[in-house]
């Protein structure tokens, strides 16, 4: 079988197109839209098309017992749920980092602190590059490989490139990172450098990269890998995956995702609506997306038209993993939060910085992006669209090393203006540790050990 | 049983402890040597204490099949081996945040460059905070939480601080980081702070803290989790368990590791030496130590009087995880070496980053320290300790993440200065990818690709 069992069809038109087509810019030609993976086998019932025909609860075992194997695909948590990935001729051209089955944690003191007893974190921050974006960057990097591609390319100057670099090293291909000039954040370019990727500073700004990249996908055998790649969100649909067999397939009320690219929002939406499909769950989680104030151009679309238009913002934030005024994926994450029943919020930087001390404070260190998602949980709470003896998850997108100056400014007081502070004075105070100085002298730290012990 | 089947056993002088009395400085009161964790039970063969007996093939059985599970306890690659972790009186104490069950990646291109075909990493900084910390963590603050504390404490700027205020958040108990003024790597402290630990700059060197924190404990209820803690060795035992593992009980014919304080060595050791007298495994590997030049006690004791009394050094290294002049364990290092027949070697500032650098080409990015493997099995290749058809392990100890300015700097070439680079100029050349500056032209990207395939 040419692609092995899936087709790509546009979202906007419709359109179905075999994957060898689409070598260029993963835009529809008709319509200019986004494509996505689709598998025609599974309308006429689950792997009807199969030999085997496993059903529901077949799969559910072969997945578990995956854990246990030694077998380089069964450790991956994307490629052991490889019956939902048919994406692949091969599976010898698997490229894995041992990516997945990250940790759902149940954030004990939070549950307190929100009245949601059932409350868990699903950290994606956990994976071999720090980010989420490893789950996607394992199915499309395999698919280049398969395809025979010797290099890959992206515009950013943040996780994805990362994630491609790294990938990328392992097939033993190369990898190109087109960045904007004078917008390099080195902290997080570091990666890709450290996995070999070729970085290319441009004179221009991050639109003109990505023009630039779409005549070089156009003109040399070189695989796009920026977010309108629709094979990336087939491996992020991975940690819905995860999500329901950690409950025992039981899928959680809620699931609340921080909102950039809104590629996450659309990934676990696609996974829940096909969990169902296949009988592998009775019910859809409510998914809901939370932007920064600075960047919500979602936000707005959904209140002001329902989500039919979207206008691009100029993004302001310093969650810069959301910081992203022009999402590529904003009519999926719409079709998500219609089918399946959630909303749309928005947080403000104190409310974010606020959210990830508290996350912190359980032992957990994600990146300020990841934080926005209990901000926005308290939000709903207090609306009450999230009630308290519901099943919430909240899903942490990159981990804490990815932007320690973050933590750092927080901690020492030089992340927030006063006026941004506002009526979480007293909250941010508390969760704030600053580094203490003083002689050393044992009667002095004792004395501050008291303390803090009443803090 | 008052302590859970185990006993603390002095390395200098023999002595027993029961573990109630060492909540101060965990030395020695007769001969001020380090205590190490021992079974009785064992020595009347394995589990002769036990109901159940367990064997050998019911073990591993056991471990492998704990993967499966969604219990927390059986999640950790820590506690999934419990039984040879005797150390709580009620697995209900555990702490954990989903620690271990670390990758072992095969390195396909670096053992071509070193002719051992069965080369592999084991990257413990995959671990929840990115280095090997959290597996001794999750073991000696369980105990603490068992024992009832309600802090605990180090003196430390790096990776203990940030595992140890991770798992006393994940308790719900209270971290003391004490630091000497001035020395501050902000971005290695910003997992503390973010993860809630009280870190107090005193105005002293390390030594000082030391002083200061051996007062404290002695003084207040307030339990000591820097590196002389015994505890910490046990969970740092179980890599050694899941390379076993990952070879089908097949142990490597070496385990390359960093030296610094020497406490990676000994726990490795000691697992393996468990290992075979439990009948898990029919042999050992050689256990090799590798440090810096500049940070290289242990290289000269065993040079010098073949290990029989180590000299401090003032540690001078950009490796700044194993810039230790003064290693707590390293008369554990010293027998683990002697008993596996492995041996200790140093490598220059130049070869530790060439080395970080083909690692990260492999798409596995780790921090410097790790490094010092690779830099060093290339020297046991060259002088014929170890042959090609021999099997490999080099143990990594942090995620590239925990120090982005070094890689910067390397492919920026601000790191070394041009007579640290000698003879490896041109190697050093080739892995060195510096971000290239160009107009936004497609023509002129192309053309540097080409360049770039050439290298």
């Amino acid at each position: 079988m040419e692609n092995s069992g899936h087709q790509l069809r546009c979202t906007g038109c419709g359109r179905v197109s075999e994957q060898r087509e689409l070598k260029a810019d993963f835009r529809c030609p008709d319509c200019g839209d986004l494509y996505e993976v689709v598998y025609p086998s599974w309308s006429a019932g689950f792997a009807a098309a199969e030999e085997k025909k496993p059903n529901a609860s077949a799969l559910r075992w072969l997945w578990k017992e995956r854990c246990s194997s030694n077998e380089e695909a069964d450790q991956s948590g994307v490629w052991r749920f490889r019956e939902l990935l048919h994406i692949l001729r091969d599976e010898k051209n698997i490229v894995s980092l041992r990516e997945g089955n990250t940790p759902l944690y149940s954030l004990r003191r939070t549950a307190r602190s929100t009245g949601i007893a059932k409350l868990y974190a699903k950290h994606q921050g956990m994976n071999p590059t720090g980010s989420f974006k490893d789950t996607g960057m394992t199915a499309a990097l395999s698919v280049a490989y398969e395809l025979g591609y010797e290099w890959v390319a992206c515009a950013s100057t943040g996780n994805t490139s990362a994630a491609m670099a790294a990938y990328a090293a392992r097939a033993g291909m190369r990898s190109l990172v087109l960045i904007p000039q004078g917008k390099i954040a080195w902290g997080k370019l570091s990666q890709a450098i450290d996995y070999g990727a070729l970085t290319i500073q441009l004179r221009t700004d991050f639109d003109g990269c990505v023009r630039v990249l779409a005549e070089i996908v156009r003109r040399a055998p070189v695989y796009l890998l920026n977010s309108v790649n629709p094979y990336r969100l087939e491996g992020q649909k991975t940690p819905a995956l995860e999500i329901a067999e950690a409950l025992e397939w039981e899928v959680p009320d809620h699931v609340i995702v921080p909102g950039g690219n809104l590629a996450n929002s659309s990934a676990l939406g696609k996974a829940f609506l096909e969990m169902k499909h296949l009988g592998l769950t009775a019910r859809l989680p409510k998914i809901s997306v939370i932007q920064a104030e600075g960047a919500n151009p979602l936000y707005r679309a959904m209140r002001e038209n329902g989500g039919e238009a979207l206008y691009p913002v100029e993004a302001h934030t310093r969650a810069s993993a959301i910081r992203i005024g022009n999402p590529a994926s904003w009519k999926k994450a719409v079709r998500v939060i219609r089918e399946t029943g959630g909303w749309c919020e928005q947080a403000s930087e104190a409310e974010i910085a606020l959210a990830k001390a508290e996350i912190g404070e359980e032992g957990i260190g994600c990146e300020p992006a990841s934080a926005v998602t209990l901000a926005g949980l308290k939000k709903l709470v207090r609306e009450g669209k999230v009630q308290s003896q519901e099943t919430v998850v909240l899903l942490l997108t990159g981990h804490t090393l990815k932007d320690s100056d973050y933590t750092i400014a927080y901690h020492r007081g030089d992340l927030l203006r006063p006026d941004e502070v506002g009526a979480l004075r007293t909250e941010i105070e508390v969760t704030r540790r600053n580094a203490v100085e003083m002689d050393a002298s044992a009667d002095l730290v004792l004395r501050e050990l008291e303390r803090a012990k009443e803090r």
